[in-house]
């Protein structure tokens, strides 16, 4: 299918959105109306670059509150569209997108509309170009689609056809299934959105949260499919009204935009890609840091050993169960402290997985690694962690699939069975992103890697609400939660975190205690709660009071975890599950946020 | 009557609330139960808080899902409801808010209600406290108030009362009148929030939207005149969620908190104020630079003469008709180039809007004019310009109301007649304002200067949408325009401006021609599509599109309108209003931001 996005989907002047559309790969464009008006650029420039770049003019928009008037307000519907259709044989477009009117002139007449409409697709053919109608959901008469299709026949003139709009059909609950009642070649375009499923004004919801197909609610392929199977042919076309895609780079969402396609494409069954190799675990993170020590002291008393070190690299490896974390002091120096750089993603097949990771316009870093290194390939997340597609597979020689910790040289600091092994893995890590790239990193989670993204929940910081959604695998076994900090701020105010599995909490609270190590200090406050909300004994009570433990369940367990300070921009969260509870403990996040800020005012 | 505020409307830590509560002058607060866990502080440590502050707890809130459940539920929710009255007793709170469930749990009966509420009310009377029942709009089977009413009239404890809300009153739509139906003394506590009007899902819309009253679209004074007939004395509290007050400083909140308060017992008849002095217009606008040169040669262009010099202070007077602009060079070196500094605001009785301005807590800035200098009194504007309350009358003394002309020696460069005088007045000044103080800075406007605000627009700039909102005094002859402008960026980003009055702009587009001086470049493409929308003649056409003249129009007359371009922090506006034309050509402002950022990159 040929791929096309709407000019107002994406920031900057005209010329900046044409050149991010052709590099990431769409083969065409709609023109938003504003934004030829607000440009330098003549129609015939404007027509000359859209070509230099390889694209397509594949629609003009909007022609607005053109039917159904009286005579005296026709006649200047006509002459304004006669002045658009110049403009159009200038700028080397076709079709112009005609939308349902909303304006108080227009009557409750679809015959009369058929009969404007006709009039001006005639209009339209003598300059050469077609007519395609749209239902806007919020059009005063007409704002169904099949409404639209149904004054598009009467209308009978072969250049006239209905544009559908994913957005304008799934926002109001129409059923999608009607669009394989309109004969393939009267469709004359395609727009594609997505949205958050939000109960609103249908008019603000379009303006400000519609999204690439993938990052919101709508089951947008099926609606593509219906569209194939009524016999379209035209272009895919994105657009979508975004507050921060309206702010963001434009290069890097129409990145987005063309992954959302390319996954869209897929989902519909209009190309195949290689199937998803889904991770299945957190193989190892790698904190960078000038100064090790305090990170080493820290994982001596949560009970790691170091038990590798590169063999050419400054980079230590320290292990306890399955949970691995490498210190690297060998990368720029880092006054400000530790900062998680890379996570390893236990990869089944990585070839497969950057076969797949190719088509999908995920962002791979050039392979650095030289001989004998084992070579990674690397995908920079949205929030700049690099993800290693990497096998641990130690003692296994493996020509083709090398495990990451052949580069590592055993430098076992005393016998591996002399410390209790409390920690069992990394359960998840939560990396703060960027406040323009979180539907961006579902997205990419999702399609590139098969991650499962959760719905997104709201946290209470002292300073501003939070966002966060988690994505998983369905075993569990991969999670990484996304956040996204309210308000300005620097990294300092997102930390990121590492949150490790045990079997035993209290056990790994006792440890902290025996050496000196605080926990987050949990206010007296939060276990009167408890006490109050939960029916738990005195002792227990008493336990997580004194370690500094929290407290959660849902339908399916139990969750206790634990805090520790903040190392520069990392801090480390020990978690345990019992009987399957699923989530992160949200509703303790307000708690643990204020003893943040609290913890920074008192040290 | 007494003033309150939920900690909840204000963002930091508990402590951080209760202070800044206390230095607004507010009575009391309610305690949010979130910031009472979250904070490391003791009931008790609270309790002497508050009281050292000069506060009281007037509520502690809410507690929820308390009615109509199942007999095995209620005796969990009594366990909880202990817990939390020992506490109320600890912190030194009388009141609990207990808002309607919204558990899967509850049924849809009212007598269960009502007994289990009773049940609670005596649990509640044997701890000395007492239980204010409200219904939330999205309560499960109660969600208006006459229902909660109706089932704590039931439920007959003395213990037992109404919390009325407005925002969840007035937000279904319920009539505010019925309250006067409910004795005062059942009427135990009246939460107040105003909204802006939109349609959206009620929670969300509570979540996040709400604002201070005055600031949205509810008549809440109304609704507190029904509680005070009704016979309610107990204190008028602030309960606001807001995303913005949630990040923004507490203590300007809570200032901008009890302004509103201030404002709507005046509206509500409670008590009164001084009358509002409306400004009739801009007497001066001051612009600080160290380099005047730029400034100087365009002043001149536009037909500006150098009238006076100030006696003591490198500050030089400009005048055109009634326009008047000063030249600070006597400021902190500013290198980004000139800056709006100040405006005078022509204000018929200084005195007493400044008597005014105190009660409403306006930030007046102490006097700083030493004599001879005409004393003047400043109010500092939520975006940091300083507005002087000021007379013009030159030549015409008077000891008790002196013009601040006084302050300044004719200086005239060259006979006033030599030069035409096509410039009037200041039409309007555009103001951008931090993203936290827009809606503090429209409630100031509207309660201390009796202006009086127009709906928020949106603005599509290449890079974001603005915000922008006009406020005016009654005849049109001072106008301002706050904007706010998308995502980070700093000031550069936000230019300000002021716009000059013109009754024939082709003169003024003329003289700047004839002086070399370029007007904003206007793209060829909006004069193709103004010929489009409007019937103009081509003469007029060619002139506009000649000059970078816009075009607008409305159903009272026309505006035309052209921009130089931006120095430093400032650009100037020439504007023609024929007509009784109300707006400010928002439809232009697209085109306008998109040339500014085209001139940016090249220049």
């Amino acid at each position: 299918m040929r791929t096309s996005i709407a000019t107002v989907s994406l920031s900057g002047s005209l010329s900046e959105k044409l050149s991010a559309a052709a590099a990431a790969g769409f083969d065409g464009v709609e023109i938003f109306e504003n934004d030829l008006i607000a440009s330098p650029l003549s129609p015939e420039e404007i027509r000359a670059r859209v070509a230099d770049l390889g694209l397509t003019v594949e629609l003009y928009q909007p022609f607005r509150d053109a039917e159904a008037v009286p005579a005296d307000v026709l006649a200047g519907n006509l002459r304004r569209a006669e002045h658009k259709f110049r403009l159009m044989r200038r700028l080397g477009a076709e079709l112009l997108l005609v939308c349902s009117s909303v304006s108080p002139d227009a009557v409750d007449d679809d015959a009369l509309a058929a009969e404007q409409l006709h009039q001006l697709a005639s209009l339209a053919g003598e300059h050469g170009v077609r007519v395609a109608y749209e239902a806007l959901a919020w059009g005063r008469h007409v704002n169904t689609y099949d409404h639209a299709w149904r004054i598009v026949q009467a209308a009978d003139h072969p250049g006239l056809g209905v544009c559908l709009d994913s957005f304008h059909i799934l926002s109001r609950g129409s059923d999608p299934r009607g669009i394989e009642a309109i004969p393939g070649e009267k469709i004359f375009f395609l727009q594609l959105a997505d949205a958050p499923l939000m109960a609103m004004d249908v008019l603000q919801w379009s303006r400000h949260y519609r999204c690439f197909p993938g990052q919101g609610g709508f089951d947008v392929a099926a609606l593509v499919r219906h569209a194939m199977d009524a016999g379209y042919r035209g272009p895919l076309s994105l657009e979508v009204f975004n507050d921060v895609f309206r702010q963001a780079e434009a290069g890097r969402t129409a990145v987005d935009a063309m992954r959302s396609l390319v996954a869209l494409q897929e989902s519909a069954g209009l190309t195949g890609l290689p199937a998803p190799v889904v991770p299945d675990g957190i193989a190892f993170a790698e904190l960078a840091t000038a100064d090790s020590e305090p990170l080493r002291r820290l994982l001596t008393v949560l009970g790691f050993t170091r038990t590798g070190q590169h063999a050419r690299k400054p980079v230590e490896l320290w292990e306890q169960g399955e949970a691995r974390l490498l210190l690297n002091t060998g990368g720029p120096a880092r006054r400000e402290g530790p900062v998680l750089a890379a996570l390893g993603l236990e990869t089944p097949e990585p070839a497969a997985a950057v076969a797949r990771a190719e088509p999908l316009l995920a962002p791979l870093v050039p392979r650095r690694a030289t001989a004998p290194d084992v070579p990674l390939d690397v995908l920079a997340a949205p929030d700049g962690t690099e993800l290693f597609f990497c096998r641990t597979r130690p003692g296994q020689p493996d020509a083709e699939h090398p495990s990451w910790t052949q580069d590592f040289v055993p430098t076992r600091d005393e016998p591996a069975g002399e410390r209790p092994h409390h920690l069992t893995r990394i359960d998840h890590v939560a990396l703060p992103q960027p406040w323009q790239r979180f539907d961006e990193a579902a997205l990419l989670y999702r399609t590139v890697l098969g991650l499962r993204p959760r719905e997104s929940v709201e946290l209470a910081d002292p300073y501003g609400l939070f966002r966060s959604r988690a994505v998983a695998n369905a075993e569990g076994t991969l999670r990484l939660v996304l956040n996204v900090a309210p308000g300005p701020g620097g990294p300092e105010a997102r930390p990121q975190h590492i949150a490790l599995a045990t079997d035993d909490i209290v056990a790994v609270a006792r440890r902290l205690r025996d050496h000196g190590t605080r926990p987050l200090a949990i206010p007296a406050n939060y276990y009167d709660d408890l006490a109050a909300r939960h029916d738990l004994d005195p002792d227990t009570l008493d336990t997580l009071r004194s370690h500094g433990i929290l407290y959660d369940r849902d339908e399916h367990g139990e969750f206790h975890h634990l805090y520790t300070a903040t190392y520069g921009h990392v801090f480390f969260e020990v978690v345990q599950r019992t009987g399957g509870y699923r989530g992160y403990g949200a509703q303790n996040a307000t708690v643990r946020l204020a003893a943040q800020h609290t913890r920074q005012l008192t040290t």
